[in-house]
């Protein structure tokens, strides 16, 4: 049986431990689909972050049974190929919260503590103790998506004493959510919420969801931060809400448009602060990934067909 | 009886409650000590930081019956006058927990996701996703001070996933550590420790408590902040420390001389942050410090002896 990983990098201790853990299965490691490409109509199990599959490739797939994402993107994934083909799909959802979650309070510390500046103030020997700071402490936050990652931010929210406000298709309660609302029933949340932070995936139903009147609602103090997916806004919504002072700050990670453009104004805005796509960035990845894969592959082996992250082909999530 | 305060632009909602609530107090705000020394002599409650007391105006104090330091530093406070005219002195220590508890997780989170970088590409419209993260989550952490604000940071620590190490003189198990040492035998809790906090106050016993070889038994990973005291240890140890890479890098609040001099070579020093000594700046200050006034005060006019904070002339603390 081969086991295809078109995952660049794979870690060495990573391929050894599996290779030491399944001597019955061959495991091919590629640099890239370029590489792997010629191997997939051999592969029963393909490894890959999901970018790189297409319908012609997958039709050339044959063999192919399972395909582990490594991300929690699916945006390119060509699903109605994969469906009519039956391959089981599953992915990486969840493994970004910790480094999302710590995303979240070193930005909203550094908004809050005035950070720039400080390191302003150091780079030119400059000690001033005056300059004004505010604790993230108390706040009352709303998060804009209540799965994995938007759990481990309320929770560190409740750590830092938060009231924290989740709102979900459903609006299920969830842990760590002192409230949840429903998305036909939210906008409230926007007139308390000293922070909004979206962690929302890309769904038909999300793109856009953000409009102009919400950020109208929003506290002057507030600051809005997404790390969900890009399009939840239009970015010139956002600049024209900084601009005219609907909100305090915004702290994009993520765009319409990635990577931002060099000649962009959000850069130079002073109350945005641009970060290049890395809030799910960390050097745990690859092993929170893999840790996933070998949990599902051990069911596999043995025939089960429940899944960590087993994604519906029809859904797309 | 009137209460006399040196304290600076007092928060005009504060005077004014403390006036409503207290209509048979006579009140006088004074800004600073050379507005509130006329007034002293008759004065029966002096509310100051703590820095502006000398044994002669203690000895003109002839009715003064309580000092209310609003701040946690007594190094300067004139304790063998006071003891002899037999004053009460309270002080408002633990107010600065939440405070330098943010300062601590900002300042771990700044270095761990390279947050000068960051904002250095941001300033030049570079989209670099491959800076180099680390997470804080999981980590171990040694906290040298076992009080209110090393509780406080311990808190957060334990919610961040941390292992919690306290050290503190008795070495008396408190909240939120895993761990307790004693000063007398701690050492080794540096060579497991990925973040050393030091909140130790400033006492006979702690001047020079880390030496050069402390820094030599810590992780060259480790990152060491000072927020507590500048003459807990030399300058010099601690650049020579991050020069020699036995540690990675020095996060610095609190210093030897303050405010730290222009020319200094710590500003320059590219694996050691500087900050103004600014942890414990927080918008909620006088807030926090009056409701301890307040609470003594009901305790004072009620005739009690147990006050919070109250400060034992003969020790300094």
């Amino acid at each position: 049986m081969l086991v295809l990983s078109a995952i660049k990098n794979v870690k060495e201790d990573i391929r050894t431990r599996l290779e030491a853990d399944y001597p019955e299965l061959t495991f091919s490691f590629c640099h890239g689909i370029e590489e792997a490409k010629e191997e997939l109509p051999e592969a029963e199990i393909f490894i890959t972050y999901g970018e790189d599959l297409n319908d012609e490739l997958v039709k050339q797939a044959k063999k192919l049974k399972w395909i582990m994402v490594l991300s929690a993107g699916m945006e390119k994934m060509p699903f109605s190929q994969i469906d009519q083909q039956e391959i089981l799909v599953t992915n990486a959802r969840g493994i970004h919260a910790v480094p999302m979650a710590e995303y979240t309070f070193a930005m909203l510390l550094q908004i809050a503590r005035q950070t720039k500046k400080v390191i302003a103030n150091e780079q030119t020997h400059t000690w001033d103790k005056k300059l004004v700071m505010s604790e993230i402490s108390g706040k009352t936050m709303g998060v804009l998506g209540t799965g994995a990652i938007g759990q481990e931010v309320a929770r560190l929210a409740k750590a830092f004493r938060m009231k924290t406000i989740g709102v979900s298709k459903t609006g299920n309660p969830k842990p760590h959510f002192d409230e949840t609302h429903a998305t036909d029933k939210w906008e409230h949340v926007l007139e308390y919420a000293d922070f909004v932070v979206a962690v929302m995936p890309s769904t038909s139903e999300t793109i856009g969801f953000l409009r102009k009147e919400h950020f109208q609602m929003m506290l002057p103090h507030a600051i809005f931060l997404n790390m969900g997916r890009g399009d939840l806004v239009e970015t010139e919504t956002v600049l024209q809400a900084v601009r005219s002072k609907e909100i305090a700050h915004a702290v994009l990670d993520v765009f319409e448009e990635e990577p931002l453009p060099r000649e962009h104004v959000l850069w130079e805005e002073e109350n945005i602060t641009v970060t290049p796509h890395h809030s799910g960035v960390s050097p745990q990845y690859q092993y929170r990934a893999f840790d996933i894969f070998v949990e599902n592959l051990e069911r596999y082996l043995q025939g089960q067909e429940e899944f960590i992250n087993k994604i519906d082909p029809k859904r797309g999530y």
